[in-house]
């Protein structure tokens, strides 16, 4: 593995990583802002310019974008997080520039004409309508939004259609001003590069982008409640969550390593028992999300009504059960499948230009692989389950559902159930 | 690219394609029998044996099949489709020997114990109401169902809550046994292998499936109708749909390139047409699936109710259109996204893996990508155009929606609309 890391002039980095055995590349730009930089009048912001980026510059139109890359087989596309929103293009290796060229002229060119915002507008109001449609995603944005209530960490990406039709072109540019900025960017390359040349080219083209610095966003506050939406479903979708860790809290890893063992995979103690022991579930597994000054730990779950009062509790005893007593074989586990991944994800152009891309933004540089498993190996089992004992009793519960909500426990039961040792808190 | 095809003693093919400079190995078996090779009282019985087949054998437990697997970092899954089914994992190259233990264990020696049978019935029973929650899953499952209809081939591959509920052991080793046999199965890895370790492994693993020839499922016969399902959601998800072409036939490329040109990438004429002149949609794209004896080819688009009345004459329009023009620009383009999508699959492991298995088990052996490359560039605009012209007049119209289906067009107005010389067919 061979990292080249540069910054440019105006604070940008380029991170790149040639993989000299392929034919392809992975090539994207990475913005260190996304939802959660929203200002209150702003909700939906971020993803609305992600998708106006592609509506025309003043070299191109939407149509001519598109044309480009994918006359030479290319495809392009975005994405909009709570944290960060990317521009990434696959190409043949020889495609490259043509692929910088592009990626460059979207992100400092667009136009944002009048008749295209309109147009978008009714297209993202569409995309907020099938979201809202499939009950998973529903049950997500509702617990992210309950768990950070009232903060723009929280609120669904999208935005809402009061706040996608009240944009205009000055909006779109003032969000651009304020957080397309070179020490807020990270234009990332993996496969078949040559780096001096890209890093030319990087120059060349990036150099209009300030070099002041973008403002920090407001600090974030898990707060934690309960949202229960009822849809006459044949399944009901629940996340249950607590307050996670965020990337450079010092249990970080050790929240990975609990995930890993309490929901990772197939023989993860909720799939164990939920579904291979008492085949409640179709879909259970548990996840934890870091952020940059917070993070969420969860379980998803979803099952018919008659069985939730069966599956809460047997949920909640395998959180309990995670603070009295891990096995040292069940944390080699988790840790082998997570330095599997890290090999196969070596070995995808795309992964590793994602993953590059997130370390930049996350840590400021490259973190090798080595460095990861030593942070992992340091962790004992009494680590992990002290931590798990922390989580879930010292942050409120979260609980969020969609379908037939009135045997789902609410939040206080969840909480009593668990031992919680705090009150209520509110925003 | 060096592949090796070898025929084991029983009939089995094994296709390795060694990637030297990899660490990790996707492997899988492959079995050509999938929802279509089930008989009128096996319904959902593919898909339910797939399940089963990781619920413990004479040598593992459930929980010892993905400890085994897990315990080094690799991770195992399995898929049904309407004519294969698979069983794959990805692993360290250094564990392919356990992997290959692993997933022929399962597929030999599962026990089908009653309580474990029971058990997963529950498990499935919710996978049925979770694919059932979510349209667009819906909205595909009545599309098939209806061009196929009455035959095995447009069934729900998860089968009804009634036929899974029906299943016992002798049902699940009655099906094993008349398609688990050495011609119908395919061993595909890609990545770090040794060809010959590797292969003797096979022989000596695999020799115990029967060598007979299993039955061909009855030939399908498209129908073409309409299905309309309402729902209270934000989006009416609608699948328009005719009669597509096999992996045999001769129009099968061109069907592939009129797929990618008309609703395949941003470029395409439909996310052209409807999302970005007219802003209808946010998702809009056609398909076109071969199947061994027949095809489809589809548009699926959501939209909102006041909508639908504008997108659906734009969508036909954009039918008739490609019967009368199409642009040798446009040609180009798709076979150039056909291109690097082949060269990206290349790079993976598991998109080689499955790549290659499947070629075996169409075409009966690898095909290279030269002469996928010379098939398609052999195909004049000529000859896309009068594909158009038939796929769209000569098969009658399938149309399925889900969601406010008042305002969608009934089968006879689509048929009316694109000039159709069918008249109806019933099964």
């Amino acid at each position: 593995m061979s990292v080249e890391v540069t910054k440019l002039k105006n604070g940008m980095t380029v991170v790149l990583n040639p993989m000299p055995h392929l034919e392809t590349v992975a090539l994207g730009t990475w913005i260190k802002a996304g939802s959660r930089n929203e200002d209150e009048n702003e909700h939906g912001i971020a993803h609305f310019l992600e998708h106006m980026a592609f509506k025309g510059t003043k070299k191109r139109t939407s149509r001519q974008i598109v044309e480009a890359i994918e006359d030479v087989g290319g495809d392009i596309n975005a994405a909009t997080s709570i944290e960060s929103t990317s521009y990434f293009t696959r190409l043949l290796g020889d495609d490259i520039n043509l692929g910088m060229d592009v990626l460059h002229d979207i992100l400092e060119n667009s136009t944002f004409e009048e008749a295209e915002i309109e147009r978008e507008k009714h297209v993202i109001l569409q995309e907020i309508g099938a979201a809202n449609d499939v009950p998973d995603d529903l049950v997500f944005d509702n617990f992210q939004d309950t768990a950070f209530d009232g903060q723009p960490i929280g609120r669904p990406i999208l935005g809402t259609p009061e706040t996608v039709k009240s944009f205009g072109k000055d909006d779109l540019n003032n969000y651009l001003g304020k957080h397309y900025r070179g020490p807020n960017m990270v234009l990332s390359a993996s496969g078949k590069i040559d780096c001096d040349k890209l890093l030319t080219k990087a120059e060349e083209l990036y150099s209009g982008f300030p070099s002041s610095l973008a403002d920090e966003p407001v600090a974030s506050n898990y707060i934690g409640g309960e949202s229960f939406t009822k849809r006459d479903n044949a399944e009901t979708q629940l996340v249950i969550g607590f307050e996670g860790r965020a990337y450079h809290a010092r249990d970080f890893y050790a929240s990975q390593l609990l995930s890993m063992i309490l929901g990772g995979g197939m023989s993860s103690r909720l799939f164990q028992e939920v579904r291979e022991k008492h085949g409640l579930c179709y879909s259970i597994y548990s996840f934890h999300w870091g952020f940059s000054d917070s993070g969420i730990f969860g379980v998803h779950a979803a099952t018919e009504t008659e069985d939730i009062p069966k599956l809460m509790p047997i949920i909640l005893d395998e959180l309990k059960r995670a603070a009295q007593d891990i096995d040292k074989h069940e944390v080699d586990r988790a840790r082998a499948q997570i330095r599997a991944g890290l090999m196969m994800s070596m070995e995808s152009p795309s992964s590793r230009a994602t993953q590059l891309a997130r370390q930049i933004m996350l840590f400021g540089r490259p973190v090798t692989n080595e460095e990861l498993m030593d942070r992992l190996t340091a962790i004992s089992t009494e680590r992990i389950t002290d931590l798990a004992g922390r989580l879930f009793t010292q942050s409120n519960p979260t609980i969020a559902a969609v379908g037939s909500v009135d045997k789902v426990m609410k939040q206080a039961e969840i909480a009593d159930y668990l031992g919680s040792q705090v009150t209520n808190k509110t925003a």
